[in-house]
């Protein structure tokens, strides 16, 4: 058979299996999950073995040490995982949330409701909790999922899904509700993202180059998770503490997730006064500087900053700094530079606070928040597959809602169109 | 300049007036497009000069009576072009709705608010009137439009652009908030749809093979209007007077669009009843029947239908027939025939409709009503840019609201993430 028929052939059991899905109860749902999540737990031994196997690969194949830190699995890891799960079990079910309810002057009764999306394709890197966490995700939200990890943790992928997969099982799920990807050929994802009609949607996880491969060579809608280069911007009228806290948090708490900042943008008028002494906080905290003219004038031994620097996600600490005449040249800064991920001002004054969160074409905005906090479990979502950074669906935090679509239904009496 | 050089700029220049036009308030477009809808009025003698050049030349390259026909423009339909301006303007804005509000137990106040999404690129056909409708929807809804016509209205597309967008100038709108691509090649297509970063949606309008021309070249997202393959179900429980009254309602009020049905099922429990008399009031309609075996025992003169049919959307007065042992094969029938569009299903059982409402996978679906109402209008939109065939984004009917994005707005007090 070949690799596109056989990637065909998985899509239509995935697509079949959506069905069912989408009639399974919220009850149905949650039991398949805390089942889930006693099998990992139960599992745990034969999931570190097949983990082993990949760590060994990995180790011959000469993954760097974070990969290899970022494949391993241990009992702590895999509790994670199990509680993960119970996590999303706990959630309200988005299926069939009442979004709009209307009725028309002729009688007609409609109502918007949330359905499934049907069959999400994820691809993944070498983290095998996604595996769990994606599943999991999906499977609360009535999706049918095919999943594709990387080929380092293909094993303890497997593994992580079998067992899912068997205590799903026994809980009544279909089989082909969460299938894995056996192949490691490159081409399967190339074939799955081109099947218009019986794949819904793909969400890429990782890295910006995965993501852009991803999307060009798709035919079916991508949801993506591009980079995040978000901005801090310290305002004439801002509170010179709040801004040094703000800023030492999206930089220094958490330097390598998207939501963190990597570029700060200071009013000129309280740069001479906040420069010096951010400067000196993220010196102590280990934060490489790079700073425009005017910055580097008022704090020598900052680095000079490229124009590709200020596009740059550096995922770590280093930090571009930039002296701008006003909030107007801070939005232009970061709706030419940035993401559109999420970005802050620090400010006292209502009106630049009012320009900068409506003009800023981002995600997240924040107003005397750090930028931090554009993440699922922060907004309340409980759990998320992500951050889109995309303008049509979803845009933001993804969680349960996010994994849903929506169709109307209208209730009549006979009505017909005059 | 090259053509790709051509449309990127015109697409810079689109991404620099959406800034401008996210912040116009309600007011100001609401001016724009009465100016607008005015202009149409008073400058219909020059846009029916443009459209009689359009004629002549679609005569002389031999278009069929039909494409002149949705060609041409008169007095009345400059007319009804201008009153659609105006009924634009009195909709409620969609920009800044609160879609979402959440204050988290660390004091962060989220709100969910909808933007504009930003450049939006509409494709369409002949009929010149989109060119003021699609424009309109657009400024409403903050966008910036670019616009590309069929070549054989492009005279009478730039006499309508021209005119709305002198009359927007004297109402302080930007001159590149509606852009008419001038270039009548073939490639401007291609080249505008792949400009990740500058277009946020391109919108084809028309037939399923452009459709699926744009999709297949685009990087950017595609809201896509495929086929209305649309269906009605007449249940064992269904009052026949009922079904009579929407089958007929549904294939044959206005037969050419995308929400008409193309294919009757019956249950075969009333089958027998119901097909001979549905059969002879659509001979008087003089729509042509194509049926399965067992229609066509109960009702002898009835054509075969092949397989192909029930993929087929007619557009005009042929129906396809099909008896099926129940409720869950009707289901099966549409979700595999059907467009995911809009299906109906006409009986007295509760039951039967709530498992059809539930598993019929389109964007609208009904209870003992036609399948003709899936229109922005009649769902109380107010007016349209078509209906969405997508799962991911707009599904049905996309009105203003669904011409918007959101973004999140965290509102604090110097919160950070622990």
């Amino acid at each position: 058979m070949s690799l596109k028929e056989e990637m065909r052939q998985l899509a239509a059991r995935a697509q079949a299996s959506s069905r069912q899905l989408a009639k399974l109860t919220t009850r149905q749902k949650n039991d398949c999950l805390l089942a889930m999540a006693d099998g990992l737990v139960r599992n745990a031994a034969a999931i570190k073995a097949a983990n082993a196997q990949d760590l060994e690969a990995g180790r011959a194949a000469g993954l760097s040490s974070a990969m290899l830190d970022r494949l391993a699995l241990d009992d702590k890891r895999i509790e994670a995982m199990a509680r993960g799960l119970r996590e999303v079990a706990a959630l309200p079910d988005p299926v069939w949330r009442i979004m709009d309810e209307r009725t028309r002057p002729n009688g007609l009764k409609l109502r918007k409701v949330a359905v499934p999306i049907g069959v999400v394709v994820i691809i993944y890197e070498s983290r095998p909790n996604v595996t769990a966490d994606a599943a999991s995700l999906c499977l609360k939200s009535g999706n049918a999922t095919i999943l594709r990890g990387g080929k380092e943790a293909i094993r303890s992928n497997q593994a992580i899904a079998a067992t899912m997969l068997d205590a799903g099982a026994r809980a009544g799920l279909s089989a082909n509700a969460v299938q894995l990807v056996q192949t490691t050929d490159r081409d399967a994802v190339r074939e799955l993202v081109r099947l218009v009609g019986l794949v819904d949607v793909v969400i890429p996880r990782g890295g910006e180059s995965l993501i852009r491969a991803v999307a060009e060579a798709a035919r079916v809608p991508v949801i993506k998770h591009y980079k995040g280069v978000c901005h801090v911007f310290v305002d004439r009228d801002a509170d010179l503490d709040m801004a040094e806290t703000i800023v030492v948090n999206a930089k220094c708490q958490r330097p390598a997730v998207c939501n963190a900042m990597e570029t700060l943008l200071v009013d000129e008028a309280v740069a001479a006064k906040f420069l010096p002494r951010i400067a000196g906080v993220l010196k102590t905290r280990k934060v490489e500087l790079r700073g425009d003219d005017v910055t580097r004038r008022i704090v020598p031994d900052v680095k000079p900053a490229t124009e590709q620097d200020y596009f740059t996600e550096y995922a770590g600490l280093i930090m571009n700094v930039r002296v701008v005449p006003d909030v107007g040249a801070a939005v232009a800064h970061i709706n030419r530079y940035g993401s559109q991920h999420s970005d802050a001002i620090v400010t006292a004054s209502d009106a630049a606070a009012r320009r900068f969160l409506q003009e800023v074409d981002s995600a997240a905005v924040y107003h005397n928040a750090s930028t931090r906090f554009t993440d699922g479990g922060e907004f309340g979502m409980g759990a998320e597959m992500g951050v889109s950074t995309d303008k049509i669906g979803v845009r933001g935090p993804m969680g349960l809602e996010e994994l849903t679509s929506y169709k109307w239904i209208g209730v009549g009496t006979g009505q017909v169109r005059g």
